[in-house]
């Protein structure tokens, strides 16, 4: 579920320099609810150059809130979300591997997805967007893969969700993937996972928008509405660790100029955040609710609450049996959404299947999110850089 | 934070009997940000018989969503919130203490909060009512205390906010408290605890009715909200374990009769719950808003947030320095929202400020709300009752 806004977070040095988000048309697919959506746009970039062999392919998988961007500097001088492991000389070295980063189906960044125009009535699906799952994503995926003339990918990576997408990969396309980067993910989301989801989809649920639709103002709010960023803020409660939280912020209070507490709400009871770590919550809240779609939200979310590779194989074991892909399990020790212990069970079902298997815990506090804070990109770059290099 | 729907935790069988929710009024009191708050209604029930030497009151203290009504069966019919520790013969036994439970100020359960008419303007405080602190609580309870003729309470006892309470009470009112249970509790609100306030309070801010508080409607929405619900559900998630989600509901689906997935947000987007999980926060956001008022919720989070017995004292040591009261700290191993650890910091600080501490850690799988689960009644019962007898 990473955050897109990286300069806080990543060593980022543009070093790739200047791309230009790329978009590519499909005639759509059949999704796994048997619905067909079509057609289809995917936002995409790459970086580097596709070798003549066409074996040098690496695609990256954002997390939640993430977009096509993922390095280099945009139009807007915008750095990419993962710039600081993605450029020549990196984590994920340009000079030699072709790396493709595109939006996921349901994104609100380019790629199909509620704020499209529904060709049937010629308005945004909105709500009425077909729920989608981790599997038509990679799918959606795979159409670009396709397209760019690539049969067989060096590596899929990814992050939280992008993680899940990176196990999807090896599962349902052994055959195309020669090796897969599975970050602070699980086989299945928990139904703690899915119950903060819940909640933060009924904080968009309970915005004024829906409940005044036929105001003229009616969708301004919506799309700019505080229930999306209290979702986002419940997020970001679970992305960081009680220790980064008590180390960035404690109880320290915002104002400074008064001794000890306000004792009060603020005017008409609009509270403004009296303790730093309020403050910093309502800022990513409302960041995000600036630059992200309520509706994609719900749509990606509820894709996350599907996602369970065991149930409908019966057991991870089963579920792991095609798989042929070199897999690289990490995970972090302060990541209390999806601990360690996920990433062992995925660990220890792919050893029972007798697959080629790593994994690495990696000491970080910085909770969920360690794969894009900034002390943690040298401990990155090292795992992976030699993972990617080892499979051949 | 305890749960008032006990029925589904707490092994109650009402052996107490039938009890009357009683009123006491008082002129007021100065609160800790210096405004004068009165009059004061308190409500309060007493189960048990005061000694002629006034020497065996036991003080119940109610964790968020409590009241009064601890034991026995009131006037609905519906049993005390710890009717399973209190009673003849139970933990906390009403054949040998008499035991006051008392509902807090800035509650919405007959005590004083932002329901009770404001005199100066003829209306509900609403949100105008002035931000209170854990101290202003037990200064009012104190008032009760007296008002029912005690010097000295045999002791005090409570959990989530009611041990911060139990707390207060020992470091505040040394004279007063002859020992202190505190159950589920910490010294100071963590930033991660502050942060689900916070956010919990945002969703009520985020309701419909603070947007057309104009309308005939207005003021209904404003107490039917969902925004209330919201809140309740990110405690909710806060207050059970990972462990028992995963054996309560794991990743089940409410519906049955369809194999799979619905793949549909429901009737106009407006999801009604998917999975098992969902549909008990569900009922446990709906149930809450029809009980609670949501500035009262604002009122008592904030009092919570403003907790911190180590800040304002420079540190935790100097802060238990005057207590006399012997004290009992009770944690469970399952608490991710006020974990072990930080009981333990507590024990330490009275360690080191050579106060006579006792310390158990119960290994329930139930998390913060152990101290209300049927389950962990008898250990509770074990402990408690005999701590209470060792005190003279």
């Amino acid at each position: 579920m990473a955050i897109g806004s990286t300069k806080e977070y990543a060593d980022s040095d543009g070093l790739y320099g200047r791309v230009n988000t790329q978009y590519a048309e499909f005639d759509g697919i059949t999704l796994e609810s048997g619905v067909f959506l079509g057609p289809l746009t995917v936002a995409y970039e790459t970086y580097g150059t596709l070798s003549p062999e066409l074996d040098n392919a690496v695609l990256i998988l954002h997390a939640l809130s993430g977009d096509a961007h993922a390095a280099g500097i945009d139009a807007n001088g915008r750095l990419g979300w993962w710039d600081a492991m993605i450029g020549p000389g990196k984590g994920i070295d340009t000079d030699k591997y072709f790396v493709i980063s595109s939006n996921c189906l349901g994104g609100c960044k380019g790629t199909t997805g509620p704020c499209s125009i529904n060709l049937g009535t010629e308005k945004p699906f909105g709500r009425s967007f077909p729920l989608i799952t981790m599997g038509d994503m990679v799918n959606v995926q795979g159409l670009l893969v396709q397209h760019l003339g690539i049969e067989k990918l060096h590596n899929v990576v990814g992050g939280s969700m992008g993680g899940m997408q990176a196990l999807e990969w090896a599962v349902r396309h052994p055959d195309q993937v020669r090796s897969a980067v599975v970050i602070a993910a699980t086989a299945r989301l928990s139904p703690q996972g899915i119950a903060f989801n819940w909640v933060g989809r009924n904080a968009i649920y309970s915005d004024p928008a829906r409940v005044c639709p036929d105001t003229e103002a009616g969708h301004v709010y919506q799309k700019m509405g505080r229930g999306l960023a209290v979702a986002r803020m419940i997020g970001h409660i679970t992305y960081l660790s009680e220790e980064t939280m008590e180390a960035k912020f404690g109880r320290k209070l915002r104002l400074k100029d008064i001794d000890g507490y306000s004792y009060s709400l603020g005017e008409n009871g609009m509270e403004g955040g009296e303790f730093e770590v309020e403050s910093y919550l309502q800022h990513q809240g409302s960041s995000f609710m600036r630059r992200f779609d309520e509706d994609s939200y719900i749509i990606i979310t509820k894709a996350i609450d599907y996602f369970d590779l065991e149930g409908p194989r019966g057991d991870l074991v089963t579920a792991f049996e095609n798989i042929s892909a070199k897999m690289l399990i990490l995970s972090f020790n302060s990541d209390w959404l999806y601990p360690t212990s996920m990433s062992l069970t995925m660990v220890r079902a792919l050893q029972a299947a007798k697959k080629h298997v790593s994994f690495v815990e990696l000491d970080l506090p910085y909770g969920h999110d360690s794969f894009l804070a900034n002390a943690g990109i040298p401990s990155l770059t090292r795992i992976i850089r030699g993972f990617l290099n080892s499979v051949r």
